[in-house]
């Protein structure tokens, strides 16, 4: 009845941190973590690694960084009596390999590398040296549903070929897919993707996060990354506690997950707004980023949806 | 690259009629109307049609009953350029037939008659007795995830052979289906339905509302179900706007619908809650009639999510 071999990442804190530039209380990060723990959770991402220099630092919280010393404080003491294990993330962009310690100096279990097709040779010297240093890596590619080009099919091909990557991410940054269209890319990564799992990583924009992430599952996916109760930036993401109501594996349970939820991500909605709202839809449903929408939804005319719709209506030719 | 025989049907005031008794502003009522007309739908529903005998007269407001008058007063000079038809709603165990007059003396197009699959006897009388009084009609069958006997077979069955109905509907009323779901119920409905087509209402526990309408389609369903921004009764409903940005007719127009959201729909939030929440999700995944979390959001612990999961665990034997 389930698949053993699919892992859960749940990502609060790390794409979280985009709606509030990455700064968590402290408590909220570790309850965060005991709820991954305690629910079974394969992997928990608790920021990004970015460097400091490629950032403006004095704009960014803590988990923008990771420093090993706050990766202990917020794991210290917790139970992980089903051996989670902690992710962080680096932009292949924004992230240099001298930032990572050896793993045997570390909190550290894998390295995501976040990028874009046309950084993918940046991503594969970070992924490799994060190899060599002694952790698990994986490889995410952002703004899929916006690479239509043959430099997709060949990024997938070098990483493949050039990287120990245990996954590779199919990252709506968008939002716009429909199911048919995870399907086609789910398939086109199995073309090239032979010695590594699948990932999806999902957004909301048209309510589809969670359905496009189920669709992933059926067509082969293996990582599937979740947030609880949708945090994130704009409409979020695939709601943690939804993904674990669906996967039959056992030792997955939902009870942590929805007390850290009720204790610490629905305050939360007091000071971040996010979930669907038709801005988010628009840009989802024109294929576009959504730093318009979000922009939009920052303003006065938030509600005007006819403005806003107008405003995206700049023709081509 | 469009299915022209599809049909939306908005049923915005009919299912948002189940947040406030079917108490709503006159005006909010003719906004939706004529965003309904500006933007092509095919169906608008406009309210129940239930027996004030059968019910607490006093407790509803007037799209419980949609007399004609009131009818008469949400369409009034409104324009109606591409044939927007109107649909009303009867409960099979809540109406009677000498409710409804000749077609010729009335404003209503479809007869839209919910029942249980116990109850389809009773929806059949209603059915055909709207058709012979003029009217197109269509079956909804409420609660099929909880339908997993030998009798629905049987009702789709008597309803193939013994009614006109335009369309059969699955109504997903506890929110439970996954897409793999939507597929075998289509399928099973395709099995008994050959001179009707297949209708989709998908409710958002889980977020799954506009994904498992997609699915309907995708199978063949050709009567989609949706309401403005989700508007209904705990997660609310497949989001209108949200289908009208999938499909690719180009009769459809957004614009109008987006209109009606900001002026008449989104002011709503101020006294109506709804959309995914917690407590309607675990009801959806237990596949529970949503009773039980509708309660407990209208209770003091409504946050308190481990006691609802907990109080849901009642053990059967």
């Amino acid at each position: 009845m389930f698949y053993p071999e699919i892992k859960v990442v749940d990502c609060t804190i790390r794409d979280g941190g985009l709606t509030n530039d990455s700064f968590f209380e402290p408590e909220v990060v570790r309850a965060v973590y005991q709820a991954a723990c305690g629910a079974g959770i394969d992997y928990v991402e608790l920021g990004y690694r970015n460097n400091r220099e490629m950032l403006a630092p004095e704009q960014f919280g803590p988990y923008r960084y990771c420093d090993e010393s706050v990766l202990r404080q917020a794991v210290e003491g917790i139970e992980n009596p089903k051996g989670t294990k902690l992710a962080i993330m680096m932009d292949s962009h924004k992230s240099i390999a001298d930032d990572l310690t050896p793993k045997s100096e570390s909190m550290v279990d894998m390295v995501r590398v976040a990028t874009y097709v046309k950084d993918v040779d940046k991503a594969i010297v970070l992924a490799n040296r994060a190899h060599e240093l002694g952790y698990e890596t994986a490889v995410n590619i952002m703004a899929i549903s916006a690479e239509g080009s043959p430099f997709l099919d060949e990024a997938l091909q070098q990483i493949e070929e050039e990287t120990k990557a245990l996954a590779v991410y199919i990252v709506d940054s968008y939002g716009a897919l429909y199911s048919e269209e995870v399907q086609f890319l789910v398939e086109k990564f199995q073309k090239h993707i032979k010695t590594k799992d699948i990932g999806v990583h999902m957004h909301n924009n048209q309510q589809l996060a969670f359905a496009n992430t189920i669709e992933g599952i059926i067509r082969g996916a293996k990582f599937l990354d979740g947030t609880l109760y949708g945090l994130g930036r704009g409409a979020g993401n695939c709601p943690t506690e939804l993904l674990v109501g669906f996967l039959k594996n056992p030792k997955y349970d939902m009870l942590p997950l929805l007390d850290a939820v009720s204790r610490h991500i629905l305050p939360l909605k007091q000071s971040i707004e996010w979930g669907y709202r038709v801005p988010y839809m628009l840009t989802g449903v024109r294929n576009l980023h959504p730093a318009e929408s979000i922009r939009w939804m920052d303003s006065a005319e938030k509600n005007d949806l006819v403005k806003f719709y107008k405003h995206l209506e700049v023709d081509l030719e």
